[in-house]
C-alpha cells in the first residue's frame, strides 16, 4: 500500500475535520497585501503530511473531542511550521522544497523573512483563539526551543565530530519538540489530566525522533522521485545525520578526508556527493540508524499502552508502524 | 535642557519600574546558548529610549497600576520591537545602529534571523504572563500589522511618486501601530473602559506618528553626532520620506534626475548624498513636515483632554511636547 493510502486509511475517521483544519489554515495565513498572499500561497502549496494536525486532533480525541478550540491550535501548530520552514530556507539557502522553488526563491529573501514574522504573529491570535494560557506558554517554549535548534545546526554545520548525542539534541528542538507540541497541546484542550498530558508529550518527542532518523535515513536511500529531492541533500548542505555519523564511527581511515572534502566544497559536485552516498548506504550504518529508530519507535508504544484502548489509539499505535515504514 | 535629562525629569515616578522592566529584559531574552547570548545582548546594548515601556506604564497608571501584569506587558513589547528591529537590520543590510554594529553585521545574517524568531517566540510566554486574550489578539493583530508595513516599505522603496497619505499608511503600520498598541495594552491591564482603552489606542498612535515625522525629519536637519547615524541615511537606503515627498512636491523640475540617480545608485556618494539632503533641509519641505507632525500632536494632546486630570496624564501631555522638540 503507498503512503499516502496508508495514511488515507490511518485517517479516515478525522478526514473531514482535516479539511477544515486546510481550508481554516489557507483563511487565517491571508494578508491585505497581494505579495504576501502569493507568498503564502505558494508556501502552503508545497502541502506537508498533515502529520501535526492529525497528531493534535488524535491527542485530544483521545480525551475529549473539542474541535472548536483543536482547530485553532491545530491551525497554529501547521503555521509554526510552516513559519519555521520559510525561515530555514533562507538559512539554507534552499532554492526548491518538495520540488517547486522556495519563498525565498522565488520572491526574495527579504519577503521571506517578512513572511515568515507575519505567520509567527498570526499564530498568537490564533492560540488566543484556544484560550487557555498554557497553550500560550507551551507555543512559547516550543518556538524558542526551534529556533535554538537551528542555531546548533546552523553552529555545528560541516563538523565531523558530532556525537550521536548531540545529533539527538539537535532532532529533539528541531523536529521532535513540534511533534511532542502537537500530541501535548491536544492533550491539554481535549481535558486530559497532568500525567496523560506528560504521557502525550512523551508519546509525540519519541515518535518526532524516530521521524527524523527515517526522514535522515532515506536521505542516503531514497530516490529523487520518491523523496522528492535529489538523494545526500542533506550532506550537500553540510549537514551531519545519524547514517554519516555511524558510518564514521565505523570506518576511521580511508573516507575521512573524502567527506571533509565534500562537506568543505564551495559547490559539490553531484559525483562527490553520489560516493559518499553510495559509501553510507553500503555500510552497517543504515541498519544501526533503523535499530535507533526503532527503539524511539517502541517507547512511543509503550506508552500508549498505558492508556485506554480505544480506536483512536489503535491510529497512533500504526502511525508509529506507519513512520517506521515509510518511503518517503 | 537635554534631551535625556528631559526624559529623567518626565519619567522620575516610574524610574524604579523602568528599571525592573530592564533587568526583566534582560533575563527574559537570554537563552540556553551560548550565541543567543552575546547576539541578544549586543542588540540589547544598543538602547532605545525606553519611550514604549513609559507608555505602557503610564498608560497603566492612568486606571489602576497593576505592576505586576505591566512588567511582562512592558517586557513583550520592548522585545517585539528588538526582534523587528534586528529583522529589519538584515532586510536592510544595515551595518550599524545607534553607532554600534548590527547583528547581522557583526554574527550574519542567518544568526539574526533566528535571533529575531527566537525573540519572538519568548513574547509568546511574556503574553501568557499577562493572562488576558485581548492581550494576545492586540499583539497578534501589532506583528501582523507591522511586517505587513515592513513589506509595503520594501516594495515602494526608490520610488519618487510616493503620496503623503502612502508615507502615513507605512509610518502607521512600521512605528505608529506599536506605540499605539502599549498605550492601549497598558489601558487595558489598567482595567479602563471600552472607550478608555480604545482613547489611549488613539492617543499612541497620534503620538507615533508625530514621532516617525520628526525621526524623519532629523534624519535631514541633524548632525551625525546628535542622531548616531549620518544624515540622509534613509535616502542612502532607497527610503522616500516625508521631507523628500513635499520637496518634491514643491519642486517640479531641475531636481528629479538628481533624486532618482541618487535612489537608483548602486552605492551612493557621500557628496551626492549631502547634496540632496542640502536641498531638502533648505526648502520649505521641513516646515511643512513639522506642520503635519504638530497636527497629529494636537490630535494627541486633544484626547487627553477626555480623560481625568492627573500626575501621569500631565507626563503624557509633556511626553507629546517632548516628541516634537526632541533633537535626535
Amino acid at each position: 500500500m503507498s503512503d499516502t493510502a496508508t495514511l488515507s486509511r490511518l485517517f479516515a475517521t478525522i478526514e473531514p475535520d482535516l479539511e477544515i483544519v486546510d481550508r481554516e489554515f489557507q483563511r487565517r495565513a491571508s494578508s491585505g497585501l497581494d505579495i504576501m498572499n502569493a507568498a503564502a500561497a505558494h508556501a502552503i502549496s508545497s502541502p506537508g503530511k498533515r502529520l501535526r494536525t492529525a497528531l493534535t486532533l488524535l491527542s485530544g480525541r483521545l480525551f475529549s473531542y473539542n474541535f472548536d478550540k483543536l482547530l485553532p491550535l491545530s491551525v497554529a501548530f501547521e503555521m509554526t511550521h510552516l513559519a519555521t520552514l520559510v525561515h530555514d530556507d533562507i538559512i539554507d539557502r534552499a532554492a526548491t522544497r518538495r520540488g517547486i522553488p522556495t519563498v525565498n526563491a522565488r520572491y526574495g529573501d527579504q519577503v521571506a523573512i517578512l513572511l515568515g514574522d507575519y505567520l509567527f504573529a498570526k499564530t498568537a491570535g490564533l492560540i488566543a483563539d484556544v484560550e487557555d494560557f498554557r497553550i500560550d506558554r507551551l507555543f512559547s517554549d516550543t518556538v524558542a526551543t526551534v529556533s535554538e535548534g537551528a542555531i546548533i545546526e546552523l553552529r555545528t554545520a560541516r563538523r565531523m565530530d558530532v556525537s550521536v548525542e548531540h545529533y539527538l539534541e539537535r532532532v529533539n528542538r528541531k523536529t521532535a519538540c513540534l511533534i511532542g507540541a502537537c500530541c501535548k497541546g491536544g492533550a491539554i484542550v481535549g481535558g486530559g489530566s497532568d500525567a496523560q498530558i506528560a504521557l502525550m508529550h512523551d508519546y509525540g518527542l519519541n515518535l518526532g525522533i524516530a521521524f527524523q532518523i527515517i526522514d535522515d535515513v532515506l536521505d542516503y536511500t531514497g530516490s529523487e522521485q520518491s523523496i522528492g529531492k535529489p538523494a545526500g541533500n542533506d550532506i550537500r548542505q553540510g549537514l551531519v545525520t545519524l547514517p554519516l555519523i555511524y558510518a564514521l564511527q565505523n570506518e576511521h581511515n580511508g573516507r575521512l578526508d573524502q567527506v571533509h572534502r565534500l562537506l568543505h566544497a564551495e559547490t559539490p559536485t553531484d559525483e562527490d556527493v553520489a560516493a559518499v552516498v553510495r559509501w553510507v548506504s553500503g555500510t552497517l550504518a543504515i541498519d544501526e540508524s533503523l535499530t535507533l529508530a526503532r527503539q524511539y519507535a517502541s517507547r512511543a508504544k509503550a506508552l500508549l499502552t498505558e492508556l485506554n484502548d480505544s480506536d483512536d489509539r489503535q491510529v497512533l499505535v500504526e502511525l508509529i508502524d506507519f513512520v517506521l515504514a515509510r518511503s518517503h
